[in-house]
């Protein structure tokens, strides 16, 4: 079988195509129900990790084919991280850092933004029905925002800061909230910081002189160096950062102060798509404020150009 | 009573004084018996810390005046943070974090290039005699080398690297020796490098294909960018890097493999004193052959020369 729809991104520019190749055999096949565009999918359009071929790696499917007969016909979500399985970090359990990984419409792996995209069985996850299919797209930025859990111990009398207020950012102050009743979020958009008063999370547009180390915890999720200024002006001596959004410039990234207030920086990337799942299927995480529009695949370009506007929130393609 | 000698940064240059202004009264007066030049002060000499007054946080004295008259005629070396005592980090023990704090010759308080110098009496610790003038004042380095074990649990079946080859990296290697047999030391200079063979510590100029990604633990001890980088190259994915030398530039530094990656940085400055002291007397650390030369106080334009020179260890100053 061919795709009949695809868009890929030659390096240069989104195509749209008709009849792009097979998806890799010995997978599962999926026919995408609905896919979301990312921070990541316009960072990739602008040159970063220089992909070329489909982008999109948040997605809700049917499974179409696969070596499971039980997965054909259900709903899935999928990780999008897939291993080589041979290397010593795959038979530790960490596919998630494989060296010859490829990443669903990131890395060597055509995404989600066709009609038809493969990934390992191993990779899927059966949804159950409570969950609608713009709640699932959210299912793998969630899921990065759950794996801070992973990497840092939290505490309950720790005050939070989230620097950023866009779609990832709000995830990750709702996910910080559950274990930590002090959460505050810096941002820059009224609109969207207004929507998490619902959450009872403070949010405040600009820094204080009071706020400055001030907090245990901070997360840096606008990948903006000035956001990373932000950052290590809020976290107190010896607290922790976490670096959720990759900062793509390499100039005035200034790392004396992690010195000299021994501060602990934690990279945090992917995350288990489990919790994610539960959390939406529970309602303790709600998703709902976040959406924004869907757009069919071939009207892609108006679709980002939507995307990259500021107080746009989480924009789906279907195909 | 007046300081007879010291010499002093104005900022510009060094100054030699005859007669400089009596140290903080309500503390302890320390004469000093011997410094040592630090990395660090030859970054102040270049304008690091904005700092005027006199160098050297590294120093051996004999108490001559102290409220607590049995440390009078001791032999001590001092912790160099002395915190305001009243603020919220001063409550929880942590001194060497506190806002307001003076830093001997480092933030607003004359150090040990001089031929007395005052602490506050809790920083000071009385040195038993198996510890040389010479072998103590490495207790202040050394310190900052235990303070990785504070700061990271270490492992004993983790592959630890050590980033350059100078006096603190050397402490560091040494020290993480202890808990971790596999320990390499990346660095530039074999005549520095060889001096670590003694102690089983393996030792690599460059790195290689195999080296990459290759390591636990990452100890970055040189202060450069290209430290910083070589750092990167060497841990493993959600491998863990210790920041030893605060990093000046604040360009070419690409945090986006920290992201990637899901390493965790930790920023690591001074250390406690009492674990740096048992291991010089218990003999476990050894520094002898860091020894360098010794030049009177008057003679520290030639001192600072030579402590400057890549192939050179530690150089003191006598008053």
């Amino acid at each position: 079988m061919n795709f009949v729809k695809a868009t890929y991104f030659d390096g240069q520019k989104m195509v749209y195509e008709q009849n792009y190749p097979d998806p890799k055999p010995g997978e599962s096949l999926i026919r995408v129900n609905l896919a979301g565009i990312c921070g990541t999918d316009l960072e990739i359009l602008q040159g970063y990790m220089s992909y070329n071929g489909i982008l999109g790696h948040e997605f809700v499917g049917t499974v179409v084919k696969s070596a499971n007969s039980e997965l054909i016909g259900k709903r899935v979500v999928g990780e999008i991280n897939a291993g080589c399985g041979n290397c010593d970090a795959c038979s530790k359990g960490m596919e998630r850092h494989c060296p010859h990984r490829t990443v669903l419409g990131i890395l060597n792996r055509n995404g989600a933004f066709a009609e038809f995209l493969s990934l390992p069985e191993k990779n899927l996850h059966v949804l159950p029905d409570s969950i609608s299919d713009e709640q699932a797209v959210f299912v793998e930025p969630l899921a990065a925002a759950f794996e801070i859990k992973e990497q840092v111990k939290l505490d309950s009398s720790w005050r939070v800061a989230i620097v950023g207020d866009g779609r990832l950012a709000q995830l990750i102050a709702q996910v910080l909230k559950l274990s930590c009743p002090d959460v505050v979020c810096f941002g820059r958009h009224k609109s969207k910081l207004d929507s998490l008063e619902k959450f009872q999370i403070k949010t405040k547009i600009g820094i204080e002189k009071s706020d400055e180390q001030n907090f245990d915890l901070v997360v840096e999720a606008t990948g903006s160096n000035s956001g990373f200024s932000d950052t290590m002006k809020l976290v107190r001596p010896r607290g922790t950062v976490i670096l959720k959004s990759t900062i793509a410039s390499r100039e005035n990234l200034d790392l004396t102060p992690t010195i000299i207030n021994e501060i602990t920086i934690v990279g945090s990337r992917c995350g288990l798509f489990k919790p994610a799942i539960d959390a939406l299927a529970t309602g303790i995480v709600s998703v709902d404020s976040m959406i924004d529009s869907t757009f069919p695949l071939e009207k892609f370009s108006e679709a980002l150009e939507h995307a990259k506007k500021p107080d746009t929130f989480k924009v789906f393609l279907k195909p």
